[in-house]
């Protein structure tokens, strides 16, 4: 069933009406009159809709059924991960959405090839943004996950740092494997945070300042996980834990 | 360290030498003679070896160490993905070498758009199989694994199904999460299978056959996953609860 997200300035009493781009994808997907459709609002809130014509603009959708979306995972787990080159970025969004992301960080960090920096950083995100909602639609999400830059790692560590789980993902950890805290505290965390490097990972310094903030410096295995796949293959460890796959 | 992988017959007393398209990486990438390469021999014994000077066609490289690779997981798990659009199948092949699968195998299913016969199909595995040498020597595995192409549904259920631990990842399945199977015996078993859908995921009547042939119909969460992530997602999970993350 195609999934719309619109906002709550577009959910009336018995309809919704769709407009803008959501518009524009209606028309793509040749859905036609009396099609059901889903519509979220990005809340946590799911309409099942009866398509109506599409005037000139806009759609008229007649809500059949509302009620609370399913696919949301337990766990708020937000994805850290640094600036990585070409179009890597775009991976990570799209799939941390797909495994039930609540929202996704880029951040700089000292083996960064990339900046993101002004105007470069906010159209970046913006596109970005636009993957998420694509992914959120596709993979059935009763939310948009939000995409953030930060400019400083030290503001991503601070903020990562204040999750009831916070996981920093680093490949001169050895001792301590990403199964240990994820075993004993799975079932009962609430937030987990995920912080990834780029691709040369991270300096010694950094990821002493991410013990220093609070967070738990673990290893994902012996394989070197390229930049775009370690972070999707610690949050579905994390949704695994946390009783969500 | 740059890696390589050689056949037997190029490892000799002392010393190993790259030929073919092994001295045209070396060439691309730069090496310096005096550099420090490791070198596998693909059935799980590392060399730590001195690059010598590139010569014609031909690198000698000095070994001054030979051990067992520590990357290989102790677990064999093999990734069944039907054929996917596009060119998901390269993402699957080079993130599941990467996380540690042992190979790949691609199969037909009811709802894939894609069909894989004849020369077309031994075209394209020869390309997933040079894309599983890259991921091999870029993440330092032990092995190449080994990427092939099935062309019934029937003979990739029944090869699947001889893993100790044989998952069928599966839309339809609502009562078993891959959680289950995974905590309880993920710490004993020794061969896992992971089996996973095109696009548009398996009908009612391959669930039934995978299901009679002994494998476990388990679910990977709420979120519809793309055809892609499912197999990744999953591998993380196995090689989570076998102790090699």
């Amino acid at each position: 069933m195609h999934r719309f997200f619109v906002t709550r300035d577009s959910i009336h009493d018995g309809f919704i009406v769709l407009s803008g781009r959501n518009t524009e994808h209606f028309r793509v997907l040749r859905i036609r009159q009396g099609e059901t459709v889903e519509v979220s609002d990005g809340e946590g809130t799911d309409y099942i809709c009866i398509a109506g014509e599409l005037i000139g603009r806009e759609v008229r959708l007649n809500i059949v059924e509302k009620r609370a979306s399913e696919r949301e995972p337990s766990v708020i787990c937000t994805v850290y991960a640094a600036f990585p080159k070409g179009d890597k970025a775009e991976t990570i969004v799209q799939k941390s959405v797909e495994l039930g992301a609540n929202a996704i960080v880029f951040f700089p960090s000292r083996r960064c090839v990339s900046r993101l920096n002004g105007a470069a950083a906010v159209k970046k995100r913006d596109r970005w943004q636009i993957i998420a909602e694509e992914a959120a639609k596709q993979s059935g999400r009763g939310i948009i996950p939000r995409v953030d830059v930060l400019n400083k790692f030290d503001l991503a560590v601070e903020k990562a740092a204040g999750a009831e789980l916070p996981l920093f993902l680093y490949e001169g950890e050895t001792s301590t494997s990403i199964k240990k805290p994820l075993f004993e505290r799975g079932e009962s965390v609430k937030t987990v945070s995920i912080m990834t490097g780029s691709e040369g990972g991270f300096e010694p310094h950094e990821a002493q300042k991410a013990k220093d903030a609070g967070m738990l410096s673990v290893s994902i295995g012996k394989r070197i996980l390229r930049c775009e796949t370690a972070p999707l293959a610690a949050l579905s460890a994390v949704m695994l834990c946390t009783n969500n796959f």
